[in-house]
């Protein structure tokens, strides 16, 4: 019984409208398969909304920000008030995600889930702060359950209240590289080190300090193996947020667009806890930060980007979004051969057989 | 001397201005480098347009399309009627790029460069036509010298024809896989079996048959090294009239969005003209036609993508459009540290020196 709750997610998979899907695909006036991965997104946008013509409606960025405990121990570059000033930028327009949601109109909403820092409440900005950052992991578990549970509910609740039916997921907070390295870690039991990356810019000795103090806190909690455990004593509450979000999400069919390695940890804890969610999951990316691979063949995803980003905030999903909107296009507004009276291939493997025009 | 004429392309490499955009990339309030490939095509497009401040203007997709004699060949999974038809459907707006050149809002042109059919003019149509196809280069050479000086002045007229600072490449001509190979076998002495692939879609024996036919053209043509004569003996008339697009497109100092195989011959022939082209070109994606690879080491050059296409058409180069639209807003509208109030890393590696806050 899991400790934790939330929605449960109902399997999706419907033989029958895939194979619908892969009809139409195959009969636009192209050479079978030629669209590749794009070709695939379709199917995949039309299964998770369930009809062979899915509309993306009213796209929302959801960036979650906190801080944590652990950042006192150094395993960041950057000092952990840049976590509200980078907020503070989001809310004026002038970080990468705030420019790459109004490039394409995605509607952008930030959460303060844990931030240590008081804000002026303002248009766009959710509190749903749980507390001035996590505890130190390596003395404490990072949140109680009780805290654990309350970012669940109100990831939620947030995506509950939110319009749309595509959830793109982002983040901020100095030291989540090191809580979604532990998550990682645990839940795939795999060794810290090959888990553990520069994040925002350590040199080779601060990854080694990183890689030590991560170690000192999986030992610390060697009992936290169960999702809702290892994400109480391991994660942070923006990443407990995002797994709540991503389970509504998920609950009520939206399209998830995973941004990179701290919103697949959030993902990886929400598969575990429910694993349909995985078939809501458009992966944007593959990210620069170490660990990333891993968690992508963890949870066999295949990434539409590598372009060696390794921001976190969203901006992937961001950058990737065009591509969710081509593929449905290409569903719904391509020819068929028949409609458009293009000849086919002389042979099977191309397309069908010969017509003559 | 080149046998062909064509505007020369001169080099603009500005360290100067390169250094002042690497300077704002670097202040932008993200960790250093963490936009990855992004960030190298904010500086790649300031520097082809010559400006801190680049701005993307009036993108025009162009697709050229010509017929192959080698086609009778049996080098191509579907017939040669398909060159038509399709061009028929580009103007429709039923094709893949129609779609997503609709989707971006980028003009289309198509260009009737020597199909096997005549066409009823009518808007966003060229008709530029060399003659019904090219030669059996099993034979003849496909064209005659005459023919592709015919072909790159038409590429080079239309570019001064059509406004704006971004040309984008597109192609159609069942055949044109094997011009390609062909090309990059013979300008980069590679074996045409590594040069070969499946095109539209032909089977393994298929692509065996495609290769001997392949092979018996390049010994045919053995004398036909230099770029314009390769051009012209191995090439098509849509690859020669892109070649020149290119050419004068460089020479304009205008960005150059390179799609699959096919446009990628063109600009491998362009640069062995005029190397500097390479500076212009932005190239959009990894197809997954053989030989696309072994062509991009040649040019040097790192796509954007890598999505499994292999359709052409310009597909490829309007899928990654908006990722040039975020590169411009990157640089013009992210904060620095300075203006949004943003503390920098503790470490040089990451970013700066600590600011506190």
């Amino acid at each position: 019984m899991p400790s934790l709750r939330h929605a449960p997610v109902a399997d999706i998979t419907d033989a029958a409208l895939a194979q619908r899907v892969q009809h139409q695909l195959d009969h636009k006036t192209k050479p079978l398969g030629s669209l590749g991965q794009i070709e695939a997104l379709a199917l995949r946008l039309a299964c998770i909304l369930g009809t062979e013509t899915p509309r993306l409606q009213q796209p929302q960025m959801l960036v979650c920000a906190a801080d944590h405990g652990l950042a006192a121990r150094g395993v960041s570059a950057y000092p952990s008030d840049v976590t509200w000033q980078m907020v503070e930028n989001f809310l004026a327009g002038g970080a990468a995600v705030s420019v790459l949601a109004r490039q394409h109109g995605l509607a952008l909403t930030v959460v303060d889930c844990g931030v240590a820092h008081d804000f002026t409440p303002r248009p766009g900005l959710l509190i749903r702060k749980i507390a001035h950052g996590t505890a130190d992991a390596t003395t404490a578990p990072a949140m109680t359950l009780a805290q654990c549970q309350q970012a669940l509910d109100n990831g939620a609740e947030i995506v509950r209240q939110l319009p749309g039916n595509v959830l793109l997921l982002g983040e901020m907070g100095i030291g989540n590289t090191s809580a979604a390295s532990l998550l990682l870690s645990r839940l795939c039991v795999l060794d810290i080190a090959d888990c553990t990356g520069a994040g925002t810019g350590l040199d080779a000795p601060g990854v080694q300090r990183k890689i030590d103090v991560l170690r000192q806190v999986l030992q610390r909690h060697a009992g936290a193996t169960d999702p809702a455990d290892a994400l109480a004593a391991l994660g942070g509450f923006e990443i407990a947020t995002l797994t709540g979000a991503v389970l509504e999400a998920a609950a009520q069919r939206r399209v998830v667009v995973v941004d990179g390695f701290i919103t697949s940890a959030a993902v990886l804890v929400a598969a575990r806890l429910q694993p349909a969610v995985l078939q809501r999951c458009v992966f944007a990316h593959r990210s620069g930060e170490r660990g990333h691979a891993l968690m992508l063949a963890a949870l066999q995803a295949t990434p539409l980007l590598d372009l060696g980003l390794r921001l976190g905030e969203g901006s992937g999903a961001a950058l990737v979004w065009p591509l969710l909107e081509s593929a449905t296009r290409i569903l719904a507004e391509m020819a068929s051969f028949e409609s458009a009276g293009v000849s086919r291939a002389e042979t099977p493997e191309a397309g069908c057989v010969v017509k003559s025009a």
